[in-house]
């Protein structure tokens, strides 16, 4: 039964090219990692205090009389303690057979992101969420300068079992994940938008913004500089992006002036969504360019130009099934417009 | 709040390309459909001798002295009661602004798969399964007479919750749904496909066959016309393909000798299955060759070469989330190597 290795593995379909990660380090046995009950939850590791019940810290802001590993943080990276990637060796690519392997390489962190246990992010205030903001870029920037990386994927499973133990706890955080490789889907969308450039040398994501600022159908809320809206082809119903006004490719780029900006709208529409939908699960995905060190490569050349960041944030009210997975067309009972207006019409917290 | 139709309406995302159905008939309010009780489930409509509680029959395996939508029927296709897609209109595509759109024409069947309440197919007798498997083929082969259509998916949601009010409702059937396009990721995989067969003069397919017979540590079981594996790049564990050992890209012309065999292997892996993951959620995808009426589109005139169907059964046994929606890359636990010892060691009931 031994693989032989508990190194993660990136294994390619040999006919349509997409990568799956074998993480035997995760579960060995699936079986056991059904959704188990709320009530299980009785001790949490992310609280302030138990600092030492976690893996190593790797950033944090916290009072500067404070250690690392000891209370006094406000947001704090970790280490994840089931890394679906890690660095325990080089980067290597390998075949067998008819089929092509690499080895997992990478690195997976949480970002724990208040010391008190919320569970929801909206919970937090505005110049807290400030700060979360201000330790998702500093991570990003510090992993850039880690040349085995093309790649980073800040995510959050909100109330969503994905397969680690640690899913059942209702602490507020996000992970972080670099990979050696741009994955596929990341690959499609930065081809997709500079394929758009080139023929109207815009930006679609501007385009975007200028069409949904006019028609206002599916507008959310909006400040001086983002704009929050339920976008044409929402794959989920609620589905909310968020975009920078101000053209911008890189999410590590974010200036500090803006983080109060972001903060505001993230948790007025986290805030519409939990009362909207009573605290649905969802994910929150930042859409942002790769790593870009290797300028040889066609669609990183023009990137500043036509790629456009965003915060996609996706409740999950139903699981994608058969359909979805056969087609990659998604089912959404709720039209975009209706729930936009929904979303504008229901009171959030004042910021 | 109204959008002034109540017909599905496809939506294309401006960047990437991908396709969403819009279709309010399924419900206005997601909030509803999260899963309920299986307790709830009392009367099943699917059941013999309820045939005037369902939509109307399309086609029957049934004694020849028995009439329509009526009891004495083996295997049922009916008309959906909540379509994804109808046939209320012509096919019709346009624009609105920058953004593109169809008309959502299509068929939704479903195929109720025995006349009492058997909640999986593998409880079946194997004759029983053959004509499961019988209807699977009429139904592809009427379907492809029907000008409108480019694709039809056959699929099953086995115990999962996917948003119509049925879904809580066990009584073993799958759903077929033709599409005036051949959706995005199946063009992918016949791309693929065709590609490998330039390069190699070879189907990828049978190329994977003979990799996996002589490795022998994927395989699940085979028989004289069929072979059962875990995929090598599995995104679930516990994956199984099942494909015809003699190449052959279209499911519809499957012959009516071989229908035994798929049936035997059929049950088998689906008892296997659920005796090892205890009666697990999974869902059952057939990928097959669209409806090849337009030869002059290039990937279509090579397809009986260079395509192979086969039949996927992915238990879904943790909830894919953000990391696999921003990038597309799959986490699987339990290495196929493992899946497939499991599972051939495991008994599953004699046909």
């Amino acid at each position: 039964m031994d693989t032989g290795t508990a190194m993660p593995e990136l294994r390619r379909d040999p006919v349509v090219g997409y990568w799956t990660i074998i993480s035997t380090e995760r579960s060995r046995r699936p079986v056991e990692v059904k959704p188990k009950n709320l009530a299980e939850e009785r001790h949490c590791p992310f609280c302030e205090g138990r600092e030492s019940e976690t893996t190593e810290e790797v950033y944090a802001i916290r009072k500067s009389d404070s250690h690392p590993n000891s209370p006094g943080w406000q947001v704090r990276a970790i280490k994840s303690k089931a890394p679906i990637l890690s660095m325990d060796s080089e980067f290597d690519r390998f075949g067998r057979g008819m089929y092509d392997l690499m080895r997992g390489v990478g690195t997976h962190e949480l970002i724990v992101e208040c010391p008190s246990h919320a569970p929801s992010l909206d919970e937090l205030s505005v110049p807290e969420i400030g700060c979360v903001i201000e330790v998702y870029t500093q991570r990003f920037n510090e992993l850039e300068k880690d040349l085995r990386f093309k790649y980073a994927l800040l995510f959050k499973n909100h109330g969503l079992i994905s397969g680690s133990a640690h899913d059942i706890i209702r602490h507020t955080r996000s992970q972080l994940i670099a990979t050696p490789i741009t994955p596929k889907r990341v690959k499609e969308e930065l081809v997709a938008a500079k394929n758009y450039f080139e023929r109207r040398e815009r930006c679609v994501f501007c385009d975007i913004l200028r069409q949904e600022s006019e028609d206002g159908s599916r507008l959310v809320l909006q400040n001086k500089s983002f704009f929050a809206y339920c976008p044409f082809a929402s794959r989920s119903p609620f589905e909310i992006w968020i975009l920078p006004k101000k053209h911008c490719a890189d999410f590590g780029k974010l200036e500090t002036i803006l983080f109060l900006d972001l903060a505001t709208i993230l948790k007025e529409c986290l805030s519409k969504i939990r009362r909207m939908l009573n605290d649905p699960p969802y994910n929150m995905i930042l859409h942002t360019a790769p790593f870009r060190r290797r300028k040889k490569e066609g669609y990183w050349k023009t990137i500043e130009e036509d790629y456009h960041w965003y915060l996609q944030i996706s409740p999950r009210l139903a699981r994608d099934a058969g359909f979805e997975w056969g087609t990659g067309i998604y089912i959404n009972p709720t039209p975009p417009e209706d729930a936009a207006q929904l979303l504008r019409e229901i009171d959030a917290p004042a910021p």
